[in-house]
């Protein structure tokens, strides 16, 4: 299965799953579907978007804004005004308890056979190091397998570096493939008696800044310290391994403190004609810590806010409601998705169509859905305005954003508006997820996709169906 | 005067400059050049050009080398063991005892209207912030003459941000232009009454890593702490302050420790009918401390020590001898050119020409020299086996490294192979200067134009006289 797999949840529910099975649809078009509108908006979008400015005032009135945090405080009350100013209705936060963890001073080095500082940072949700850090000689394996078929004597006591690389890739597949480690290296390094373990980020920029992310522990096996190498230092350690054994110092400071209130926040385009029946836009509200995130997901909240704004201007608006959620704690566990589904667990039927921005900028080429099996003509015709933008004809994929786990569960069907990811990974959980890293163009051209596809759901009469049972996970 | 200006030093010197006056040699071309040696060498280079194993030894096993530090210290064995391994001789450390300052730990923050990170290094050599930091209101200006033009009541007890981009261009002139605001922006503000300076980092680079640099203080100026900016944070500065008054923690740990020893590296190529005449092959061995000196100047330090091999290894060596001389302390003060020029003053009328390589690694694209009235034919004439590498010929020029200023002053002919600078100011400075950012492929470039240059002046006997008066400086 190819999954964009943007969080480690996403990558473990992955695993589960075998094959990939298209759906295409075979009932016939929709005769309701209004393009002109549809296509007007989407020139509106490329000529007047104002998401840019949104995005600006988030990352520079805000900035970071990781889960638990007072930032992250900051950011509901940020979303919730300008929701408002922007003119969507029934806006609210909806209460979601968050992690709430510190990542504090971070610092390692090679001390023997050379000293040499590394440039690195904790995985999110890490334990610290004990006072005073720990020292160790360094075991480099380049995968869990290789991991798994040591004997656990060669590990005991090491410092465990999965030296994995990940691919620059269009679509974003070589992240999938690359972060296991990340997600799962501590337990297993643990189990095989390491005392802390170093991954090579996964990521693809040539800067020395290292890529954060999300890991997991277990609870009954001893929770190790884990951090992320700048890619030029994992370069470096894995040439004085090769030169012979070294030894690093390692010195992380996080802590995992009390769970916090954060909150989904929501606003809507009320339906004019079904308004019990909803269209969810998506995009994720927390960030991490390192950088302002700006393209993480500053960006898809910048891009279904002015979707909204420019559909709740329209002089008639869409048959069904178009309702935003910017989730809460997507980069650490998902609680605002969760929470989510379960709060609106009895309107989940009436949610014909969701779909997430969660990818940054990079420009719109294809469209994805995951659905009922008639699907396909309904999905072919409101897609139809996005050709002029370079953006091909819809396909049945598995793709879609993190935050729709447990709508998909649920049966909701989904979309992705699948965007370029050459160098979204490059920035992705680093310092450099900054407001200078996003092209207006770029953005505006998302908007102008997303606008233009979520007008066409909210607008025609065409049933989705729900995802069948044996996809939903 | 168009100028590299790699350091603050230059920068200083140039600016007592006018105008651009070319000399073009009008004597006959000297009969003796062996130009089939300087082809055979330079495509030997090219093939069989171990430079990239010298620079991945020296930032591997040296790493940072900052001047004054236990890494300076380092460089200084590995470069005697280095050269005396490729079978240079006459290899010996000559003393300099060269400033030694401590960067300490450094943080700031934009703290109103709202708190936001701001990632900064501190100026090399600046003092540091008093006991747990300083917090003031910020002034931006784009010049030190828009700071001259203003009252002393508006800079009074604020923050000086010195907004002044650099523009990226192939010859690296865009920094002189914009570099005069770390060299003297501490003075400048400090008369004015403010209590710190932050400064756009004088850099091309979109990677949120800061570039550091040399400062300078006079004595009846009081000192006042400076710091540079990463780009993407001087951007939220700037975009902070186009909201309104905005105010800045500034927390800098730097110290100025009393001098240290560090040395000179020297070794030759003997001469096989004039020793006495002498070729300098010159690059610099200290490095800033927040990367491995990979580009700056570990290129220059492999370059100079790959051509020296190469010529060492011919079955008749050239008649001059060339000098290797990997200068201490270009960084933060020219200590070690300046004290080359005072050691071997009486040796200087027998230097018939001195290039230094430190520009990274970028390709060489033309042939710069400051010499006699009569000296035209002779470059052109050694530089001709480099046109195959994309050289143009030969133009008189100013430009040369910063070591050399002290050999300028004493007459010494200079060459600089003018390196194409479009990439070095993203990296100069700062963290990223590490190994995966030089191209073996461009190394190797280098070392064919350093090799086939550096053998046509020793084995020439043409008399390029010496550097006019008026231009000695």
């Amino acid at each position: 299965m190819r999954t964009r797999s943007l969080t480690l949840a996403v990558v473990l529910f992955a695993m589960a799953v075998s094959g990939c099975r298209k759906h295409r649809g075979h009932a016939g078009a929709p005769k309701d579907v209004t393009p002109s509108v549809a296509t007007d908006l989407r020139d509106r979008a490329r000529k007047t978007s104002r998401a840019f400015a949104i995005l600006r005032s988030l990352t520079d009135e805000v900035g970071p804004r990781m889960s638990g945090t007072p930032g992250d405080a900051r950011a509901v009350d940020w979303a919730l005004a300008k929701m408002k100013s922007l003119g969507l209705v029934n806006v609210r936060a909806e209460r979601v308890m968050v992690p709430h963890w510190e990542r504090g001073e971070g610092s390692g080095s090679i001390v023997a056979p050379v000293q040499q500082s590394l440039i690195l940072t904790a995985l999110g949700g890490s334990v610290g190091t004990p006072e005073g850090g720990l020292e160790a000689e360094v075991l480099a394996v380049p995968s869990l397998q290789a991991l798994e078929d040591l004997p656990a004597d060669k590990v005991r006591g090491k410092i465990v570096f999965f030296d994995k690389p990940m691919a620059r890739t269009r679509d974003g597949s070589g992240y999938g493939k690359a972060v296991d480690v990340r997600g799962k290296g501590a337990i297993a390094a643990s189990k095989k008696g390491a005392i802390a373990v170093l991954i090579r980020s996964v990521g693809t920029g040539p800067a020395r800044l290292p890529h954060t992310g999300a890991l997991r522990y277990v609870d009954d096996v001893p929770k190790i310290p884990a951090a992320a190498l700048a890619l030029p230092d994992a370069d470096l350690l894995r040439r004085t391994l090769e030169r012979g054994p070294a030894r690093v110092k390692l010195n992380l400071g996080c802590k995992q403190l009390d769970d916090a209130p954060s909150a989904n926040v929501v606003g809507e385009v009320t339906g004019s004609e079904t308004p019990d029946e909803l269209v969810l836009l998506g995009a994720h509200l927390d960030s991490w810590d390192l950088g302002t995130g700006a393209v993480d997901d500053g960006a898809g909240v910048a891009a279904v806010l002015e979707a909204a704004r420019l559909i709740s201007e329209l002089p008639r608006r869409p048959r069904r409601t178009v309702r935003v959620v910017l989730f809460a704690n997507e980069e650490a566990g998902l609680r605002g998705a969760i929470e989510y589904a379960k709060v609106h667990k009895d309107e989940l039927p009436k949610h014909t169509m969701a779909l997430e921005i969660d990818l940054g900028a990079g420009r719109v080429y294809g469209v994805h859905y995951l659905a009922g099996p008639s699907s396909g003509p309904g999905f072919q015709a409101i897609a139809a305005p996005l050709r002029v933008l370079g953006v091909a004809p819809p396909i049945a994929s598995e793709h879609h954003g993190a935050d729709l786990w447990p709508l998909r569960a649920a049966g909701v069907p989904l979309v992705d508006l699948a965007q370029d990811a050459t160098k979204y990974f490059d920035l992705h959980h680093t310092a450099d997820d900054t407001l200078d890293k996003v092209d207006p163009g770029d953005l505006d051209h998302v908007v102008a996709a997303t606008t233009a596809f979520a007008f066409g759901a909210a607008d025609t009469t065409a049933d989705f169906g729900r995802i069948p049972e044996d996809k939903r996970k």
